[in-house]
This record gives C-alpha cells, sequence and structure tokens, in this order.
C-alpha cells in the first residue's frame, strides 16, 4: 500500500473543517472571554494513532455569542458559549457543517466535533489554544551547541525557542563533528545546530529562514580522495580497479579567499579554489514521526549539498510540525557540483540567521533566493525525478507569485531555466530549477 | 557530506576490535567466575553520540587466568582477574592491540579499552552482558495487538520477546487501519503488529522468518481505482486529464479463493481475481535512531509489497538493532506486479510466524527463499538502482552459499535469472532478483 | 528542437486527408474505369525532402461519375473522370475540402491537390496506385539467405516478397555471423535474415508475425563470461576490479534440451539450463530513413532478447514502411531475464514463420501473444521509461481489444499485471506488460 | 546479443595491427618508390560485410628495401619490393606479426595479410592510398546549400570538400526547414546543412569545429508553449489536463539583442529575453551504416541542444568515418537550459566555422572549449545515464591532457565541477561537465 506519508501531506492541504459548539446554559461563567486568535489542533476521535491537523482561527465573543473566521479561507464560525459550556458550528464551502461541543480547561478549549451521519465525517477532538506568536519583538539570540543531532525528528527536543523576526547567532561542527578548534564534540555524518522551535509555526506554513552570516573558523578542511561511483559509466568504473580510499586535508587561507591542498600530490602542487562557504545542511523536522538519518535529504530540506546556499541566500522549508524545528549544519568552505568526492571541503562555521514566517501558504518542496536568483529544489530518487521535482516546484511558485498560467510559464520557463545538478552522493539527487530575477522583472503579475 | 547511515552500516561489518583488560590484583573476588558467553556492547569513549557496536565473545576462567574468543573469526583473548579488576587484552588479527581493564558491576563487565597511541584507535567503553539467548526451547505464542505502529523505529518499545525458534500467531489489520470485523483500530498507512524482540539478535545477524499461514479473516478487501501515474508515460498521463480517484471494494469469496469487484463497472462484472494472501510489509527496525513511514521499504524490507511473499516462505532480513525489532502488516488479498492502482486488495489476515537467527553473517539486503526459488530483493531511487542491487545482492548470495566465483556466477545469471518488478509506487522502486533452486541443485558448492 | 521522429510517429496516426479531382472533360477515355482498391501515396507538394503518408480508399465509377471512401473512417470521396482528366473531392469528417486534379499514368493516379488558402493546408502531390494485396493465396516459401544485414534500415532491398498468409521457413546464423556448420557467413553483432517485403503493408498497419518454429540446427552455442556492469551496483563493481573477458562454449543437447558448459568450471560442472530457443532480434525496418545498429531496440522490434519469443509466440510490430520490411536473427538456445552476460546462449536457428496484417490500426509498441499470455512491450532509455512504455501499450490494448475505461482497466492492472525484465545491455531497456488470457477472458468487451 | 556499434567503437581503440608484405622479384618495376605518407584501410578477408578499419603509415624505400612506421605508436614495418611485388611485415609491440603479400595497382597498394594459424587472427584484405591531407593551405569556402538533410547518416553524399584549416562561410535553414526570408525549403525536425567531408579525417581522429560566427538572420523565432510532460512530476502532468498545443512566435530585436512574444499573453507582455544564438545540432556521421534522425543525439554530437555552443566556442567530436562528414543545423535566438518548450527560439542563421583535425586521438565524446571553460558532454537514456557519461568523459579528457591519476582528478572534480543539464526532451538526455580554466590553470601537467 502507498505510504502514509504522501497521503497525510496530502491531507495537510485540506483546511480543517472543524466546528465548536457550545450548548452550555449557566451564565455563571458569564466573565469568560474567547475574544482572540487561536490554534486549533484536531484529532480523529476514535483513531488512536492519528496524526493532528492544525489550523488557525479567530473569535469574537458579544455576551454569550460568538462569531469568527477560521483558515486562509476565513469561514465562518458561529456559536455560543453559557454556563462553561462551549458550542462552535462551523460551515466549510463545501461539505457538510460539524458541531463542536466542549468546555474551557486550562485556558483551552477541549470539544468534540460531529457532523451528520451521511456526511461520513467522523468525530473528531479538539483542542484549541491562545496564538501568542506575533507578539513578540525582534530579538537576537546567542546560542552555544552543546549536543549535535544526527537525525532530523520532530521527536528531539529544542534547545531553544525563537520567534519569527528573531536572529540566532551560532556556530555547526563539520561533518564529521569536529569544531573550530578541531575538537571532535559529536560522532559523525553531518552533526546538526539545534532544533530551534519558531513559536507559532505551523503545519502548512513556510518556514523563512535568511542566510546573514557563513564564515569560516578554521584553517582546514577535510574532503576525499575518490569520485562517487555512482557517477562515472560503469565500464569505466569497472576498468579502473578498487580505490584506495584517504581523506585529505585542504588549508583554508581566509585572507585570500582560497583553498589548497595541505600535502598536494604532484598535479595539484598549485591547485586552488576559491572559497565560498555555505551550509549542506538546513532542515525541518520531517513530516509525522520520521526520523532521517543527517546525510539524507528530502521535502523538509536536509542534506541539500548544493553550492549556492551561501551568505545572503533565504531559504524556504515547508512545516510539518508546531515551531518547525530547524536544524542547521554541514559547513563547507568549497564545493563543486554533485559533491563528486563524497565529502565536500568540510569544515565549522559561524552561522548567523534570521527566521521568519509565512502563515498558511505552504511552499511545493524547498526554495530559496539571493539578489540574483529564485531557486526551486527537486529532490528524488533519480536526476529525472529531481529533475521533475524541480521544474515542477518552480512551475508552481510561477503560478504562486505571478498568477502565471501554464502557456506562460512554458514560455518562460524554455527560454530562462537555468538547472544546477547540487547533490549526487546522499542516496537521493538533487536538482535546482533556478531563475534569473532580472528576467522574471519582466513579468506582469495578475492581481 | 555524505549520509551516516551508510558510513556507519559499513561498519557493521568490521569486527569489534575490543580488549578487556583487568590490573586488579587483590584475591578476594577470585570466587568470580567469567566463564562463558558474553555479549561486548562497546562505544567511542569520548564522543557523546556515537553508536554501540556490537560482538559475541567466549571467555574460559581457570584460576585468574582468562582466556577467550571473539567474533566469528575467533580472535584469542587473553586476561586476568584479580580482586575485582578484570584486565583482557585483545589483539586482532590485523591492527594494534587493544587492552580493557574495568570491574563487574551487577553481573556485567564495565571496562574501559586503550590502543597505543600511535595506533589512531580511540579510546572506548565497554559494557558486556552474558549472552543466553540459545537457551530456549521452542514456544508457540499467541499475541493479541492493541495498537499498531504507523512508523519503523527503534525506539517504538517491544510488544512481546520471543527467543530464536519461537512460533507467534497473531493478527494484522489492514492497510487502512480495521481488522477482521472491519473495525477500525488505528490511522492508515500500513500500520503494523509489532514490533517483536527476538532475544538474543544482534546488528551483523540476519533474521529469519518462517511465513507458516497467511490466512484471510474476512470476506472483503479495499483497492483504488486508478493507475499510478509514474507508470504511464508523461504524454499519456497528460493526455488523459485528471482522474476522479475513489475506492474500489472487493468481494473475497475465501472457499474459492476468487476475488471480484462488489459494485463492478460493467467491463467488469464477471471479472475474478485468484486470491493468494501476501504480507505487504515485514521489517525489522532501520538503522540507529532513524524511523520510516510504514510505507516505505529499504534495506530493513518495510513495505516490500512483492506478491511472492506468501504462506510458506521464508524471509531474511539483516538485523541493526539488539532484538532486531520485527514489524508485521499490510496483507494483501491479491496483488499484481508493481501494485499498480496504489493499493492491492487491503485486507487483515491471520498470520502464523517463526522465527530463526543466522548469527554473525549479515546478508547484503532482504532476501527470501520458498520451494522453488530463492529470491534477492533489491530497493532503490530507480528501477535501475534496484536491479542494479538486485543482481549484486543474488551475486553475493551465491558468493556466500556456493563459493561462486565472478566468472561462474555470470553464466548462472546469464542463464537462469527472473527478475520481478514487486513495487513501483511507494516513493522507492523494488526490484527481486529470482532464481529457480532446481537449477541450483545443479551447482557445485566448493567447500 | 525536438526530433522529428517523434512528430512524424505521431502524424502517421492522422487519416490522409487527401482529395482526388479531375477536371477532364474530353470523352476519348471513357472507358478508363478507376472502380476498385486503391493505395494513396501523398507528400506535401513544395517540401524537398518530406515523407509520404498512406492510405487505402475505394472508388466506384459509374459512367463519369466517381464515389468512394478513404481510410478506416470511411471518408466520402466524390469527383468524376472526363477525358483523361481525373477530380476528385475529398472532405474530411472535421477540417477543409481538398480538391485533386490530374490523370491517369500508366495505371496509377497521378495528381495534385489544393485546399481553401484559409485552410492553412499546403498543396499536396499525389500518387495512387491500385491495391492488389488481398487477392493472394497463402503460400510456403522456402528461403535461403545469402547474405545478411547488420542494420535495421528501409534502404536495404527486400530478399523476397510474400504476401499475408503466406509461410517462410528459413533459417539464421548467430550473433557472431555463424551457421548450422559454424561456418562465418558475416561480420558479428546480430546479422539477420531478410528483409521480406510483405505485399500490401502499409504505414500505420501492424504486422502480425506467428512463429511457427524455431528449432537449434547446431550442437553449440557461444557466451561470455562476465555480468554486465550496468547491472551491478556502482559500488560493487568498483571492487571487483577490471574482469578478464573470456568467450563461453556451450554444448547444446538437443535430444534432452539441455545445455551444458564445454569447459565447465569446477563450481558448475554438472550445471544444465533447460534449451528455449528463442528469436533475440524481429524487426521491421523502422521510421523514415532511420538505419539501426542491429543491436539496437525500439518500436520497431529490433534486438528485444525477451526470452518468451519462442516457438509458437505471435508477435505484432508496427509498420513505418510498404512491405514493413521484416527482419530475423539472433536466436538464442537459452537466455535469463535481462541478458546479463551480454550474450545469451548465441546461435543459429532454423525458423519457419507465417505472416499477417492487421490494417489500419496501429499498434502502440510491439506486442505478442501466445497461448497463455498477452504482452505488451515497452523500450526507453532507463527501466522506469521502459516500464513507462509497457503500462501504457498495455493500457491501450486493452482500450482498443476490450474498450476498458481508465478506471476498469486500473482494476485490471493492478490486480493481474506481471513485468519482464527482458533486456538491460543494450543499449536501451525492454520490460514487457504481461497478462494471463484466463484472468483477461473475464472481461466484458464493450461493443 | 549485445549491439555491434559498441563492440565495433571499442575496438576502433585497438591500434591496427596489419603487415604489409611483398614478395615480388621482378626489377623491371624497381622505378616503383613506395615512400611517403599513407593510409590502409582494412577488412577481414572472408567476411563479407565487416567493416574497415583505418591507420596511416609512413614508408621509406631504399632500393627494393621498405621500411617504416604505423599509427601513434610507431610501430615498425620492414619489407621489400620486387619486381611488383610488395612483402610488408608488422609485429606490433604486442601479438603475432602479420605478413602482407601485394601489389601496387593504380597507384593503391592492394595486398592480403596473414598471421601465424595459432594466433587466430583472421586473413586480412588491405588497400592503402596516399595520404595527402597534410598539404593543403587554408581556405575560405562560401556555401549556398540547397539540399537539407533529415538524418545524419554516412551514406549521404558530401555537398564539399574541405581540408583541416578552412573554414566555411554558409547557413542554416530553422528546425522547420524555412530559411532567413521564412521560405520552407525543407520538411521540419531540424534539417541539416552538410555534410561536409574533411581531406584527411579517419576514424579515430578527433574533429575540431571552431564556430567563428553564428548570426541571427531574419527578425523571427518560432517556438512551442507548452512544458514537455517529461520534465515535471507525474502527478501534477496528471492534474493539468490535456493541453492546447501551439505554436508561438518571437521577435528577434537584433540591434538590442533581445526577443519578446509577438503576441504575448497577458503576464509576458512585458518579458524579453537575452538573445544568444547557439547551434542546436553540430554532428559527425555516427559509425557504420547507423543513420539517425536529426533530432536524436549521441557519441557523433547531433542535436545536442546545448545553449553554451555560441559564437566563439570550439566543439570536438569523434570521427567514424573517412571525412568525419560534418553536419550544421537548428540555429536556436535564445534557449533555457532542458530546451523545456519542446522547441527552443528557433530560427535560421548565418553561420561560419573553421575545422581542424587532431589526429589518431579520439575523445570519448563530444566535448568544447570556450574561453572560459572546458566541457565535456554526456548523452544518455536518463540523466543518471548522461551525468555518468559526462563526469566519465571529463575525467578522461583530465587524465588526457593533465595526466591526471584518478585521485587528482577527484580533488578537482569534487571542487570545481559545473554541471549543465543541456537537453532533456529529445529522447536521451544531454548533462555537461563544465570545468573553469581559471582553476585548470593551477593543474601541474605531467610530462
Amino acid at each position: 500500500m502507498e505510504g502514509s506519508a504522501v497521503k497525510i501531506r496530502n491531507s495537510l492541504g485540506i483546511i480543517l473543517t472543524v466546528a465548536l459548539l457550545g450548548h452550555g446554559t449557566a451564565q455563571s461563567q458569564s466573565h469568560i472571554d474567547l475574544s482572540g486568535d487561536w490554534v486549533a489542533e484536531w484529532r480523529q476521535a476514535n483513531v488512536p494513532n492519528g496524526y493532528a491537523r492544525y489550523a488557525r482561527f479567530a473569535l469574537r465573543q458579544t455576551g454569550s455569542v460568538l462569531s469568527g473566521d477560521l483558515g486562509r479561507e476565513k469561514d465562518s464560525l458561529t456559536g455560543s458559549v453559557h454556563d462553561g459550556q462551549i458550542e462552535l458550528h462551523y460551515k466549510p464551502t463545501q461539505g457538510a457543517e460539524i458541531v463542536y461541543t466542549g468546555t474551557l480547561k486550562n485556558g483551552e478549549i477541549v470539544a468534540r466535533g460531529t457532523a451528520p451521519s451521511d456526511s461520513f465525517i467522523p468525530p473528531s477532538a479538539l483542542r484549541a489554544y491562545r496564538d501568542n506568536s506575533s507578539q513578540t519583538t525582534a530579538t537576537t539570540h546567542t546560542f552555544e551547541p552543546k549536543a549535535f543531532q544526527r537525525f532530523f525528528a520532530s521527536s528531539i527536543p529544542p534547545v531553544l525557542h525563537i520567534a519569527p523576526g528573531d536572529t540566532v547567532r551560532t556556530w555547526t561542527v563539520d561533518a564529521g563533528g569536529s569544531d573550530s578548534h578541531n575538537v571532535r564534540l559529536s560522532a559523525g555524518g553531518n552533526p546538526e545546530t539545534g532544533p530551534f522551535y519558531i513559536d507559532g509555526a505551523l503545519p502548512g506554513d513556510t518556514l523563512v529562514v535568511h542566510l546573514l552570516s557563513l564564515r569560516l573558523n578554521r584553517d582546514t578542511a577535510i574532503s576525499d580522495n575518490v569520485i562517487a561511483a555512482n557517477a562515472l559509466t560503469p565500464n569505466y568504473i569497472g576498468s579502473l580497479g578498487p580505490a584506495q580510499y584517504s581523506g585529505t586535508t585542504w588549508h583554508l587561507d581566509r585572507d585570500k579567499g582560497l583553498g589548497s591542498l595541505m600535502q598536494p600530490p604532484a598535479g595539484l602542487k598549485n591547485y586552488t579554489v576559491p572559497l565560498r562557504p555555505m551550509l549542506g545542511c538546513i532542515a525541518v523536522a520531517p513530516f509525522g514521526d520520521a526520523s532521517y538519518p543527517t546525510g539524507r535529504l528530502g521535502s523538509y530540506g536536509g542534506n541539500m549539498d548544493y553550492n549556492r546556499l551561501t551568505e545572503g541566500t533565504t531559504v524556504y522549508l515547508p512545516v510539518y510540525h508546531p515551531g518547525a524545528l530547524l536544524f542547521v549544519g554541514d559547513g563547507h568552505a568549497a564545493q563543486g557540483d554533485g559533491e563528486l568526492a563524497g565529502n565536500a571541503l568540510e569544515t565549522s562555521l559561524d552561522v548567523v540567521f534570521k527566521v521568519d514566517l509565512i502563515r498558511g501558504d505552504a511552499a511545493g518542496g524547498p526554495r530559496a533566493e539571493n539578489a540574483d536568483f529564485r531557486m526551486a529544489m527537486g529532490i528524488g530518487g533519480s536526476l529525472n525525478d529531481a529533475l521533475q521535482e524541480a521544474t515542477t516546484n518552480m512551475a508552481q511558485w510561477l503560478q504562486q507569485e505571478y498568477h502565471l498560467d501554464r502557456y506562460e510559464t512554458a514560455s518562460v520557463l524554455g527560454t530562462a531555466m537555468n538547472y544546477d545538478i547540487a547533490e549526487v552522493v546522499d542516496g537521493d539527487y538533487h536538482v535546482v530549477a533556478r531563475l534569473s530575477k532580472q528576467l522574471l522583472a519582466g513579468l506582469s503579475p495578475r492581481p
């Protein structure tokens, strides 16, 4: 049977069709005022291990009468609160009305929703809490990591709560776990700094991460000496014979911005590469109880290893859990397309990022932009799959941002598309669709 | 940077190079007798979040003198126990000697290992416990599941401990979570029965699961009505227009062994398919802290959806955690190759299986056999990758079992290979390499 | 720009929209009777190197008045013949009327067609000749090949003209060019017997080839000793080191139907394989001026290397040229799925086949059937592409034969699909979608 | 059986192991002087339809004694000429001596070669002719094409003979066959100008084509309005519904170097793209009797559709036939990566190119360079295959040019690789591996 993640991910797009209904009659609790912004956390009532869905809603209470709206479509809510009993009627644009009946407990609404039996909508359990996420002022946090994560997962407790608009100054160890002093603080495999909990982020939102500063903080990087076998033809690999694997150490001249091998073989004794520090990993916690090794990548971002994720770039990631849970790690001093040697110039980094939140408008996958380009990531089990994902992600972005139709989109992509092959050595493949902002400036967005 | 899972998985093949050393001198604890079978659990000492490695070893104590051997290679152990202080010297066939020094605590050896500084072998922390896993008699357990798992993960507490040789009688809900009475007991996405902890199983072993009985226990199955888009050409999909998705319900005539649609469209009013109950999912917990949705598949097995995993088949899975943690679920009454409609004929099943253990000889991936065939699974991000994995898995199996060289293997695979395309709709692709046992009977295994 | 082959192949599906019009006035040629069956060969008039299109049409002449119909849609033709001048009006169901004006030359109509200028239909040049293809009686030809073809191409002169219903008894050399006496008659690379011109075959038809007999005619076969590198994982290939390639010779015991290595290595000294003679190559001439090496495969068939193309099988191939031009060759005494060693058990064969023609109903690709199965071939640059082609080819076959809609098709393919991986070593990949006729017998074809 | 093209292509790398031997005794022809440069054309003697191989050799005649050398390895030739009878002994570095015996006919040596029977080298037929190819002075030809080719094939007679060093001024029609006046001169599908015969080019050489000038010669280009279905995810394509295909016409402002739609939809009314004229097709005749539609691409180049093949670029192509047979066509005024709309901005071009020849050093596939980059093409049935071909082609180039070993190559590719996805809509996929010459300047070529 097809994976639940897919089905559930689809269902995240469905606007929560709940209703809150209170049949209370007593006036002794007329001092309750439910007015304000709320978050609804909703589950199927009789199914033990289902996932929660979330939606934002607003209530206005006038006496015992409730009114409000829910979600981006501003569907109407009506109801009442009497004697501590809350009743809310919710009827979405399409589909049956759902009536929610419950009470206020510890400042949260706890209620049960039911729909007409002929609607086949199962009963649901609702918990709603106050949404205070937009009431903060921007803060700069300095975070000194103590432990590092080798899996992307929602089960990992957050190391810091931050708010949209906040900035974090922190640092990352290299892919093998060593810090700016070459002290090993973690086992290898891209140990991550984080996760950071972004207050107010909900599934269906897009997390925005501005990479304000990515700076080298030591003079060495580690890499490998063999081209990944899957990047060469089978016959060529067969002709080469087994390789002698070993690490290579690079000297990072931070003043000149150049890297060179510390013990270069004869052919490379004058070979230098420009240093362009980048984050190999940037991720949110993946859907549900999934826990992916930090060498993997997917719709949650992860080990994307894209050499344009440098200082000055903004990254967009879909949110799958309240708080999003942001991970960063795997700094590279420089990396060719595809990360062909398996490791780039792996090093520790000083990192400064600022987060923001786009509420209720989930990207179709990771995206990024800098001063020159919009970039839409495509990750898949083959380069063909990754290209399909990237092209679709970009087409949908154009349609969201500029309201282009499919034919207009074809004329733009046919003339302006740039593809990058970001990563080929991490199990999945990563292709990026990239468009020049100078060309996009010629578009005429529809209202 | 390349994923840790890969690197760590490779390192599982490395025989544990530990040594146990006790510098104790007092004789007051001369009553300690360390003779017997042990399991070593070993970690790098100074790296906070590394994974443990495991090895079996045997000790013989004569007075205060210890001798023994470790692992499949029977590497020699020597040492002593004096006054509660344990010292063990271990020198592998290749590499530096490691000396372990420690004590007995609560019946377990707790020690620290060091190697000469010029060996670059980091210090290690050892915990060793008695290995009682081979001392059981075969038992038949009847297990009534209460909860169902939607992720394959080692973090899920086992529901039952069983021993190699034991048999379990249990049942599975269908892919949507409904049982033999069509009562929904779980959210969907292939909820699993288990995990079962197999006593004595260690990373590097192969878990053997004999599917003794897979029986239909209700008269209906659920399926879908649309061919997966990735199984059709892009131009054909583009020409069809959006599909109207809906479920289909099949009647299972258990007496005749035939399935038919309950509300067949005109063209299928007489269409019946033979029922061949199979397990869509059979898995161990994947490596490390990974947690994969039960719709996914990989080296740990999982949602393999192979229509030859029927009653009478034996499945082999590599073990990644102590106890292996076996999951079963996602019964299909019948399924075509590839599971093209996204769902097969999804139903609940009565399941009887028996487990065994092949110690210390990990398969290169999931394998299976029945009376007629050996089957080697290949799972990958594309059908080409899956075929490469399957062919390699089978080639390695032939080399393990018959000691064929690469040229002999080529003559066998070139003349006898059967490939099955098991699964194309679950994110990864699954190809099975299958060889007739009748043909293999002609091979002459080398000693 | 996209390849012409694709576009032109698409355009083959377009019913020829020609019209024949004669403005002749003289009565001296009133003895002309144009009644009967014709074939129209049509080209764009002013474009030098375009390809011809073809259509069958019938005329009835009453006095000087002409009427008739064209193609499968039986579009109406009207016109007249006066004084040697022929005028025909053709108006298709959709689109503009075209008027053809010309004369009879050497029994053929030669005319020029024009359409209203606002139709944007360019002028065309028509040549029409009598269609005598259905007037033959079945004949059995014995054909002794003298030369062998190393390319599939329409430019190769046919070696024999045969008619639908005819049978041909002939033989093929092995892939290296050697015959039943092991005499080398051709350079290697699957030299073919043929091409055979099937009278009356036109582009858009389907050529039917019944493989009546495929018999071994010598006691040896040649194969190779190394598994194709692209069938193994890159890391495994990299670990093996360069291979020592050499041929292997197999003894074919025709009485027992068993093959065994003549100089077996130790592990294979008792290894035997059942002999199942098959044709590795069966092809028509590919579209246009294309000429493909006989190691390649495609929509024209070719080196399909499918081990079910044995005696008793019927093969369907789309026709791209008048006469179809049938090639056969590359006999295998036995072959595993995928032809993993690069060569199967290559041998010469005695071949008897019978041809038939399905007029005007082109298959979407090569197809086959035997007593038990319908088989739809899919050939592509990767196994995923090949699977998409195969599934689509089978879905379209079901829709043609049984008029199933897409949802009915999904229920059939989801429960009954068998996939075979026929070939992985010839540059393109070949997957076959195979359905049991026993299951298909339960379908209810719509009228 | 595997395709002959592959095997034969491999064998092209094998230095021709022929020998020329004359046992003539008469002195009446002592006036013969065989001194000078020759080309050997060699075939297996007894195999009717094998392909010729070629090699250059030099002879020095002193009296009746012959000496000389053959090929890049300068293998020694010895022999004599007596009475019109020529005898030449050739012994390669490895393998048996071959003795060639023959005569001079019409200025060509015609001889038969034999090797010791235990060498298993079959007898061969030799024809050798004087090699005058290096004796020309550079010429500029102006070529007005009259006909256009829709297939790449060696069977097409050359339109012009040119010499290495020569320049050709010519023009190309657009992909649909229209010239600078929008007059249609050919059916569509990338009709080509050529083929040009390069005197002295032999199989195993590399043809060098300097694109000196690529200039727009009209104010319009044609394109398409739909994204190729294979560049989008199957589910997205399925959701879109059938497309309304139509052509789009672009205005080319040659002064400003900008293109814009002539009838833009609302969203694109101000959308302009920079014009970067490029050649979509550049090809030599493919191996053997192969004839590929001009929409295809492969090791012979062809419809590579790479948007960096602009003015100022040098293209390298492997030679498969004497004279190479160069085709050019399919000009694009601009093209995004992948040519996603199926057509780029298709237009006619004025083209000036200069050819050169690298004798005896065949590239592993098409390559190119400009002032900034080396580019190695990879063409395959999937993007993964194409990437493997491109990486291998570049690795081999570095090893040829700089004598880097595999580990040095890994450090360069891992840090400096740029991949371009050139083409995804022409049946095969095209990925280009591109390296900055600035970085390569740091390499230290070994002698």
